[in-house]
């Protein structure tokens, strides 16, 4: 390895910064796994090799979350965007309605996934929509009905910086979240959801794994006249065996939450994502208007900070000479613009800070 | 690295072996992409950086192929098991038919999924089912309609070790191949078929990525009623990058391109594949019935050598020995027994030579 490895200020909403700790393990070990004298790209995802990468990963993710007893851990692929159709597929059945709640941009897809697929109805349980999607509906502007197959929510948005502080307790409503953008970064009670859905590629490891945490009693209730790759009973039956799973990917899953274990778990990694957070919010809040965040106060995401600088051409400017300092991925979602500094957990405080003092700078410079 | 890399035979069925050549160049840039100061698996999909890895993997796969105008080539997720329910969900039309060639367990799974859609009607063209699977139907024996949405064959068959030898013309009817064992390992007309698809695990890299070669006619006829994902048309009109696709996946397939193409692309490949086939081959055909070829001689494929022992105890001992020796995954299916050798593209002749060697010690000892 070179002695002086460069490492970029990594803000990409994702695919995202991994830990360099564990990007070196994958690199010392890429030729000979554990010495079977074979990448771990290589094993026969039916080997014991690779068997006891597969429930490593599965069994540091209970542990990190604290999943209870009675749900299943699967590791799929396709995304959040093949969940949105999976999840009607599996769950939603003629008759039946489904409560979406409108988040942002992910929430729009998921619902309209729902809807083309024309089984059971699915309809908007509320929407922020009018607002920008500034904030997240406070639990008590929450409509739905204890008849609805399920309650769908988007833990944390991505392209407008907002999350989710509470979570509802939907009674016998199952209640189905998708946490892609900030599975990880602080604790949930996950006894309140009948099922968690991940996309790797933020919090948990490159892209192409996607993670679904499933409470039985909803699989038990699941369609089953769908196709056998679309059905998470098949994949739940089969220990996500059913098919070649995405090997490599769920090995990087294994190590990056190994990472958050030796980190201190959940808990020490939330406290270092509110020190980051804060010090981007931070120059915001006391910028005077210079800097204007998206999301309002109480609904702020401690991983996608949103926000304009003040006057267009400034905005340009301000990107162009964030790029030049070397921080990555500040620009905001293609569909809305302005800038976004994603600080998922990987993303060390260093690339905060130094994120925060080019801010300054840069205010002292043009404000 | 370690001076005395050990390196297995590996003749895993997939995933399955990969040049080292290709390992070592990804380990060599796993921390610093191309000077990006990022892993590749760090990168945005959106990125130029990754958007050149992206185009590469396509053109060369186009190039080394031969892929004439007019078919796109995408990116996607879930295996060729999830092709398994596209073809249909995407090609298949209420009132139309689908012909299945079945040659195996592969086939039979695709034909399952086609029923399970129950959306037109899928039968079987032509089957080997009664010879178990030993060879493949001739040309002549396949019954079709020029009606038929589509006609659907398994080009080679990694349990049974079986491979076609010769493509059908289908004229309007459109031919589609899942060639997930066979891909790149020998030239292919592609202008037969309508449709290719391969998952990657094989012979293109790292599992979790699935290849679709389609041709733009059969595109433009397909359903547009069906979840957005699950659509050729969303990865073809978004070149692969709807969603986050399996970046680092589609990198490594990428370098296993650039090593066919730097071996002196598919021919000279090709050239190796019935060199390193023949040494085992030639073994089994020589050893008086002490090795029992599965398939029948004009059917037998390059990539899985399938055979049996003669005595199920000897057999026995034959893999314990095998795998003393060494030699990783030479167990046949967990479906049908026996042995099986896969010499996929990136098996070295080496470990091809060493296996026929150590067969005929095995059988010197115990003939």
């Amino acid at each position: 390895m070179p002695q002086t490895l460069h490492r970029a200020h990594n803000f990409n909403a994702g695919p995202s910064a991994l830990p360099l700790s564990v990007l070196e393990k994958a690199q010392a070990e890429l030729l000979d796994f554990r010495g079977t004298g074979m990448s771990v790209m290589e094993l026969s995802h039916r080997s014991a090799a690779y068997d006891a990468v597969h429930n490593e990963a599965i069994a540091l993710l209970k542990e990190l979350m604290g999943i209870p007893d009675g749900y299943e851990v699967l590791f799929l692929q396709g995304g959040a965007s093949l969940q949105f159709s999976m999840i009607p597929m599996n769950f939603l059945q003629q008759g039946q309605k489904a409560a979406y709640v409108m988040t942002g941009s992910w929430s729009e897809k998921a619902l309209k996934e729902a809807k083309i697929l024309g089984v059971g109805e699915a309809y908007e349980a509320a929407s922020t929509k009018e607002e920008n999607y500034r904030r997240i509906p406070s639990i008590d502007e929450l409509k739905y009905q204890p008849s609805d197959a399920y309650i769908h929510l988007t833990s944390n948005n991505t392209i407008f910086g907002t999350e989710w502080k509470e979570y509802p307790n939907t009674g016998d409503v199952p209640l189905i979240g998708d946490m892609s953008s900030d599975i990880l970064s602080t604790p949930v009670d996950v006894s309140k959801f009948s099922m968690i859905y991940a996309g790797a590629q933020k919090n948990l490891g490159p892209s192409g794994v996607t993670v679904a945490i499933i409470r039985k009693d909803l699989l038990e209730k699941a369609n089953n006249n769908i196709p056998t790759m679309l059905r998470y009973e098949t994949h739940a039956k089969n220990n996500s065996l059913y098919n070649t799973p995405p090997t490599f990917g769920i090995y990087m899953l294994g190590q990056v939450l190994s990472w958050v274990k030796e980190s201190g778990g959940v808990e020490a990694i939330t406290k270092q994502n509110v020190e980051k957070a804060n010090l981007i919010y931070d120059v915001i809040d006391q910028s005077g208007g210079f800097y204007i965040g998206h999301a309002e106060s109480g609904s702020r995401s401690l991983m996608n900070i949103t926000f304009r600088v003040k006057g267009e051409e400034l905005e340009k400017q301000f990107l162009v000479e964030a790029k030049q300092e070397g921080f990555i991925g500040v620009n905001g979602h293609r569909s809305v613009g302005g800038c976004r500094a994603s600080a998922y957990n990987a993303v060390p405080y260093e690339s905060c800070l130094a994120f925060s003092d080019f801010m300054k700078k840069f205010m002292a410079q043009h404000g």
